[in-house]
This record gives C-alpha cells, sequence and structure tokens, in this order.
C-alpha cells in the first residue's frame, strides 16, 4: 500500500513507537513541538548532520531500505564517534514521494531502529515530507567530557598516523556494484561493508579516553581527503607509509580478480568509516596493545606527522615520497 | 554562477562564515566532524527538525532565498518556543541542483543568518547536497529549565484558551499569491506575513516563566490542528470562541474585497507561527497586563478547556456549538 493511501499520520504513529533506547534521558520524545532530554552534567553537547540522497548517495534498486536505514545512522554516528563522543539522540527527517510503499518507509525504520538500539541511541524527533526524490537526512547529538574531546586539529610533529580497520572494503563494494556483480554470492561480504557500514562508536570513545589520541577523523571521503583535513586543522604535514596500509583479504583478492587498485580504493574509495588518527609516539605500542585487549582487533600504524612544510606525501613501497593530491568527493561537480 | 562551476567547498567555506552569535557556548564549530557547545547545567535539552520542499511547502518563484532563509530557521525556532524554550543552535542540510546559482545560496544565508542572529541562534553546521529538487532540512536545537517546560498536555477543565496574536493573515496571504495578486502593493503586508512569518520566541519563554500556561503549541498547521494536539495530549475538551478569535485589519479588508472567510483561514490556514496555549482562568486578567506591558501588545482569550467528552466545538457568533472537524494538512493526500 502507498503512504498516500494508508495515510501519513498513520505510518507516523507506526514508526514512531519503540524509538526509546535510553529511557532515562527522555522528558518528551516524538509527539510534541519538540524533544526533550536530560543532558549528563559537565558534558559537552556534540551535533552533527548528514543527508542520504538517491541517485547521489546510494541507488534505490541497488540498497535495501532496511540497508539504508542503517546506514543513515551509522555515516552521523561515525561523526560522533570521530569527536570522541557517545550518541545519545537522533532526528530524522524523510523525505518520499507520495507513491512510497508503506512496506518501504516500515522496513528503512527497521534498519533505523536497529542501529539506533545497537548504541542506545534515541530517536527524538522526525520529519516527513513529500518530494519527487527519496532522501534520508539525520541529525546525530551526543556527549563528550571537554578533557575527552578530540578534534582535527591537536596533531604534532612526530605523532604516528593509525587506523581502526582495514580501508578500501566500502569502495571495493561499490566497485563491484557498478559492475552489475553484486549478486554474486562470492562478492556479497564486499558489497555488505559497502551498503551496511558499522561506525566505530566504542572505538572512538575509548581511543580518546585513553588520552594518547591528539586529532581524529572518521574516514567517510577517502583517506586522503581525511588526512588533508587534519592537515590542515592541526597545520602540519604528513607522511603515509603506502606498504602500512591495511587491506582485508576479501579486497586484496577482489583487486586481483577486478584488476582495481587497492591503495585508489583507500585513498579517494570512501565511505569505510574506520577512524584515522594521530597518537602520541611513544604511547603507539600500549595503545595497540590495549585496544587489541579491548576489541579482539589491532589498530594499524600507517605514517607520520611531519612539519607543515613538508607537506602531504605517500611513501610508496619502492620507497619514493610522492605528494599525495587526491581530496574528497566533490556532489556538484 | 552556477555551483557546479564555482566549487562547493568554496561555497561552503564562504557561508561558513560569521555563524556564531552567542560565541560563548560555542567550543567547536562549523568545519569539524560534529560541533561541540557548552550547555547550561540544569536545563534540558529540546530538539526538532522541520523540512521546506520547493513544490511542496513552497514555490522557488513566489518566494525569495533570502526569505526562504528565514522562513526555514522561523518555522522550526516557532516550535522551541512552543515548549518555553530558548533557541541555541541550528544544523541546516540543503539538497540543492547542481546547477543552482551561487547567488541564490548566498541570499538564502542572508535570510538564514538574519533571522539566527536576531535570537542569538549559533549555526553549528550542515550537510550540502546535491538533488533535482530545492529542500531546506533544519534542526533547531534550544534549552529550558524543566520547570519551564511547557508540554502539549497539561491543559485542565476550566482553564482558559488564548492565542498571542491575530490568526489567519498567512493563510491570507498565500490565498492572495494562489490569486496570482502578490505583486499589487496593497497586499503586499499579508503576503509579507506568509512568506515572512516571525516565530515567537521571547513571548513564549515569557509564557512560561510565568507559571500560569498549562499546556502550549506553536500554530504551524491552522488552529484547529493545534487545539486537538492539545486536546488529544491533555485529554480534555475545548470550546472555542469564533467572536473571540482575532483578525488582522488587514485580513478582515482582504476577506471582504476578495470573499474569504477568516474564521476557514484561522482554523486551517496554517503557518501563522502565533502561539496558541491554556492559562490558569485565575489568572488570565495578570497575564494579559504584564504580557502587554512586557511586548507593548495583546494576548487574546478565544476559548476554555472542557471535559474530554465535551469533545472540540467552535461556538458561533449565533451561540450555537457545532463540533470542529478540521484536521492538519496532510503531505501525502
Amino acid at each position: 500500500m502507498k503512504i498516500s493511501e494508508y495515510g501519513e499520520f498513520k505510518l507516523i504513529e507506526k514508526i514512531a513507537r519503540d524509538t526509546i533506547y535510553d529511557s532515562q534521558r527522555v522528558v518528551v520524545g516524538i509527539g510534541d513541538d519538540t524533544a526533550a532530554e536530560k543532558v549528563n552534567p559537565g558534558h559537552l553537547l556534540l551535533s552533527t548532520c548528514d543527508a542520504l540522497v538517491d541517485g547521489v548517495h546510494f541507488l534505490l534498486d541497488k540498497i535495501s531500505p532496511r540497508q539504508l536505514g542503517r546506514k543513515g545512522v551509522a555515516v552521523n554516528l561515525s561523526d560522533i564517534a570521530a569527536m570522541g563522543g557517545k550518541p545519545t539522540s537522533i532526528l530524522i527527517t524523510l523525505a518520499l514521494p507520495r507513491d512510497t510503499a508503506v512496506n518501504w518507509v516500515e522496513d528503512l525504520y527497521v534498519g533505523i531502529k536497529e542501529m539506533c538500539s545497537l548504541y542506545k541511541v534515541n530517536i527524538m524527533g522526525g520529519d516527513m515530507v513529500s518530494s519527487p526524490v527519496v532522501s534520508i537526512s539525520i541529525t546525530a547529538l551526543g556527549e563528550v567530557k571537554p578533557e575527552n574531546l578530540i578534534k582535527r586539529a591537536g596533531a604534532c610533529v612526530g605523532d604516528a598516523v593509525m587506523v581502526t580497520g582495514p580501508l578500501g572494503d566500502s569502495g571495493g563494494g561499490l566497485e563491484i556494484i557498478k559492475r552489475g556483480l553484486e549478486k554474486e554470492p562470492y562478492w556479497s561480504k564486499l558489497v555488505e561493508k559497502h551498503l551496511n557500514p558499522i561506525p566505530q562508536v566504542l572505538e572512538g570513545q575509548y581511543l580518546a579516553k585513553t588520552g594518547y589520541v591528539t586529532s581524529m577523523n572518521d574516514i567517510s571521503d577517502g583517506l586522503a581527503s581525511e588526512i588533508r583535513e587534519i592537515s590542515e586543522a592541526s597545520r602540519v604535514g604528513i607522511e603515509l607509509w603506502e606498504e602500512r596500509i591495511p587491506y582485508s583479504s576479501l579486497l586484496l583478492e577482489a583487486a586481483e580478480r577486478l584488476t582495481i587498485s587497492p591503495i585508489k580504493l583507500a585513498l579517494s574509495g570512501g565511505e569505510d568509516y574506520q577512524l584515522v588518527f594521530t597518537c602520541k609516539s611513544n604511547r603507539v605500542k600500549e595503545l595497540m596493545k590495549s585496544f587489541t585487549r579491548e576489541f579482539s582487533r589491532e589498530l594499524y600504524l600507517i605514517g607520520e606527522i611531519k612539519p607543515a612544510e613538508y607537506g602531504i606525501k605517500l611513501r610508496s613501497i619502492d620507497g619514493q615520497c610522492k605528494e599525495l593530491l587526491a581530496r574528497g568527493y566533490n556532489h556538484f561537480a
């Protein structure tokens, strides 16, 4: 049944159920002019918004509504994670054509609620508007103690550059979709990495609390673009070591069979939603050990902070250093 | 020049300037993964989002970008006002076609910033995405002391129903636009009421602080729909008095010359962004006096809260009571 037949108000009533995963915070949830919630004393309020538009950020026939719902939340929680923060609440603006199926919206909310429930993030509000194009625009709120706030600025010469996981998987998955191979079971795991990214929510908070992390960014637009932001904000140069950039065996296999370049995907592919951060150099070993103890996976050391005049360079496997020119995705190009 | 020629990043850099009007709160503004701000101890965090879509909420050729920017902010601040809150911050997601003129976006931001500067609301973040359809989706954040929070629930039998100003002006303005008369200078003031609504930000906070107000709503969808929400949330009935509903002389004139019905516009026209609220009956006179002293304008007593079984009725000028059936605007109908 279409929304236009089912009724907007009835649909909103339906999806507004079971939206609270941390009831301690909530004073007024969905259903008044605004939501009202308690804030933790002594914490800063974090806020961010990110929208996904059909035909630009996703293709309706390539992503399920449940995946889209999960992803819409994930990309926003990832930004909160990149500040060392704990996400607390989201607000969702859905723009939908009148003939959208009610089932589709319900499945979208299954995905949204899965991701929210995972991190105890309350759905505090929303707006549903008719539009010729499907888009999902989310604002995420979070909190962090002032001493744990990690900005892009803060990296110092000599700091280590590190990432929380293998890069390029999402870009590899997108490449497989672009080549129409996404239905082949062999590639499903890589495609899943693109369609169902996992934000590093607990990892970001953990890293921030160690006190060793000096700057951080989430990898939404590709490593090259994210380290450029750290470089600009911190007014430092960066040297990345090509041989140290971590890849999954899945991606290496895909790279060989499909002749795609892992380093290109890592640098410019985007949407990995791992965290890239800088760490005091004398704390790297300690941090790697404790992180592995906590999360049963590795951190990766991939480069070093240099003086600003050094610029941003990639030291390739043969030892040569080349300037890194890649930038983020430009929507309007 | 179009955005696609000018460059997305250059444009964002341009509009991200001068976005802070209360610098005391801001720890991290635009330009990191998320914004970070201080919150007032002992306050609740308020959050709301509202989107405006071309062809649905506005027509690009009937509203200037500056008006659209003001209105996009105003409709969100109005929701914060309706809780008795002080708006503190907004985040803006703009969806724009690639060939949108850079000038148009700059003018939009002139309007956004005018409204923000008026109430010292910081622009803390945003996202700009390409889309075939122009839309502006805003999240507003605010704060309120728990004792001043006014919900839709709270109205009690015997309470007075009141509004902060004349109704129907915005609906009248829209009617004039629909009839293609908006260029006639004679109607410009009424058209302005539709295109440039003023949220009752200070009024809402003032009313909440008196302690006499038991429930409140902003009039975005027409009086009938708003009092129905109060009735449902408070589980009470409501009697509205037709002869007491306030109109501007502008609207009465337009009503006569264009044969439109003021009561219909007040009940279902929407977008007046006045506040409708309920007040303890023995405090009405005191509140009216003090409000007039504070704001040099009047409050209007327009009805009374009845027991739930009474329903929602309009007592017409001839003394007859009829059930009020009108509901809010349904986007997907």
